[in-house]
């Protein structure tokens, strides 16, 4: 792709779709033409791109004529269908669908840490399929990553907090419009997720396997995080949970590491890691929040702390006062295994932000 | 108390005083007197109890004249000034305050894990001041505890995802007015938390340690856990993080036994176990949420499955599609770890129900 390459967006009136715009647009991305596709419900709708008005086309098998790259967030059966012709129409299609994510020979690529799979390709710049990982496994990955290199992962215990964004842009009309329901004493009428979602959390809206007890979601980011770091025996134990707000996923993470680490290590290695922006002011008590990373490229990450359950425990009688409260850690002990929060946008880092970063990485 | 007692709630206008005064009044406790108490400001409303009005009165120090029970929910402040003169009274103190969780001979108690702690008291019906753990604490432990007798417990690691009603009535109206300002596109304006909580969560809003990077909130679940198990040594790594849902808590845990178990044998000692009900429908995706605890007696327990990471991850290929799917587990392997997420009403079992049930126990 010397020229400049043409580009199109398959789902360009969903959620994740006009934040591919949006980020297209506010990083400059350089293409030729921009070509904005979508289902026949929602085409002829016209949205504005660089100060242009631009029409919303219907996807038919004849949409990929030269296309270069393809931008797909439509659902992974549209996926399926049309991606497949989009490269035999010669585009590389960036998917962020989990249509093809465990494929072999499909790159599933969070460009911070894993750039490199698509470079083994027999030709980088023409891969066919590039799979965009599942939000939660991408904003878990942002920071672990390179924590990973420098100290080693033995195992991860990961409690999602998931906004409704998840579910798209009827998932976050469903929690504003249940939520003004039940604020006006009204009833809420569960459409999109099976539970009620205005004041209420609940277990991921993704089937779960009767065997494991997994839920869909749990499993992408157990499979998808092996896959990503090539690792098939890293332990995680992931806990997916819908959580009512709008639009960044939060986490609680305790991780182990193979070599130990003192917290100041840890600090510094995600301090100068990419992706990632410390929020860790334990003085002010301000942390990562879904609103503070709503609309940001990076993974905000904090409440970063030695595991208290992984050090030595003091032997002192339970009844006094002074035992407990008795820090068995300070900055400079070495220890294997620690607590953080981190909050990531959903749409962007999540989803849109990476796709466009893929094919950022196109272009080098 | 042969005759029957006179009883005192002191911040019988908070969220968790009237909470008490519903329990008192559904459970049919039998009592001589009620009195109810609150601050100056609040004193003079009327609340309808057993069908009769009855009027809030200020607290003084001469308040306790001829009590015999006085649950306490007014805030530390309060308890420690008031609780030692109601004492001094001839009262035994019900306190739902931290003030004095940790002091040496003050049982700290949830009655269906450790009431013996009561009788062990030189004078069981006359203890002086008994005191109600922390929510969180008391939500975490009615299900762990009976799993703690069965299998022995090594580790926990928990994240929570604790209700605005926390933070008592004022906590619940931020909530609400937060939202609706929100939804009709105004700023929300933080007042009882430091953080904006519509649509939004954050660490829990207690001072943190620098020392350790635990918040009050984990501190508590970590010292009182100890105090209540008489186990100075075991390991609890809480992260403690506040939702926007108005009056349940739910909590996100992995255990490590010391003794494996099979699935079947935890779900077996769960379903018998007292205050806990499964709600655990992997079929039809319906697990333990907010919605559902709040005003329940029971902490519903759900999602219960073996821990995928705790067990010999199988030795295949990453790029494999079937590889990472297969499950390491089955119902009948024992295992070490295992996972599981919780709901309960913060408010009942949480707080006025603990407290009543406590008082149930003197009677006995």
């Amino acid at each position: 792709m010397a020229t400049l390459p043409t580009v199109a967006i398959v789902g360009a009136t969903g959620a994740v779709g006009r934040e591919m715009l949006a980020v297209l647009e506010q990083r400059h991305f350089p293409h030729a033409d921009l070509r904005l596709f979508a289902s026949e419900r929602s085409a002829g709708a016209s949205v504005r791109y660089r100060g242009e008005p631009r029409t919303i086309q219907p996807l038919t098998e004849r949409s990929f004529d030269r296309i270069d790259i393809a931008l797909f967030s439509a659902g992974s059966a549209v996926s399926r269908h049309f991606a497949p012709l989009a490269v035999r129409a010669g585009a590389t299609v960036i998917d962020n669908s989990s249509a093809f994510r465990m494929d072999d020979g499909v790159p599933l690529v969070v460009p911070e840490v894993n750039a490199a799979a698509m470079a083994r390709l027999a030709n980088p710049r023409r891969p066919g399929i590039i799979a965009n990982p599942n939000c939660s496994t991408i904003i878990l990955l942002v920071p672990l990553s390179p924590l990973r290199v420098a100290f080693g992962i033995e195992r991860i215990v990961v409690s999602t907090y998931q906004a409704a964004s998840g579910a798209g842009a009827k998932g976050m009309a469903e929690l504003q419009g249940q939520t003004r329901a039940v604020l006006s004493g009204a009833a809420p009428t569960p459409e999109v997720f099976h539970e009620p979602c205005a004041f209420n959390l609940f277990s991921h809206n993704t089937p779960v396997d009767p065997a494991t007890g997994l839920n869909v979601e749990e499993r992408k980011m157990i499979d998808e995080t092996r896959k990503i770091w090539n690792d098939p025996l890293v332990r995680i134990s992931p806990t997916c949970i819908r959580v009512p707000v709008l639009r960044a996923h939060s986490e609680s993470i305790n991780v182990t590491f193979q070599r130990p680490a003192t917290l100041d290590q840890v600090r510094q290695c995600l301090a100068a890691a990419p992706g990632v922006r410390l929020v860790d002011d334990r003085a002010a008590n301000l942390f990562p929040t879904p609103l503070k990373a709503s609309g940001e490229d990076d993974v905000l990450v904090g409440r970063l702390r030695p595991d208290p359950s992984s050090a030595p425990v003091p032997r002192t009688s339970t009844e006094s006062r002074a035992a407990p409260g008795s820090a068995p850690h300070n900055r400079s002990a070495p220890c294997l295994s620690f607590d953080l929060f981190i909050s990531g946008d959903q749409l962007r880092k999540g989803a849109a932000l990476n796709a466009v970063q893929i094919a950022e990485l196109l272009r080098e």
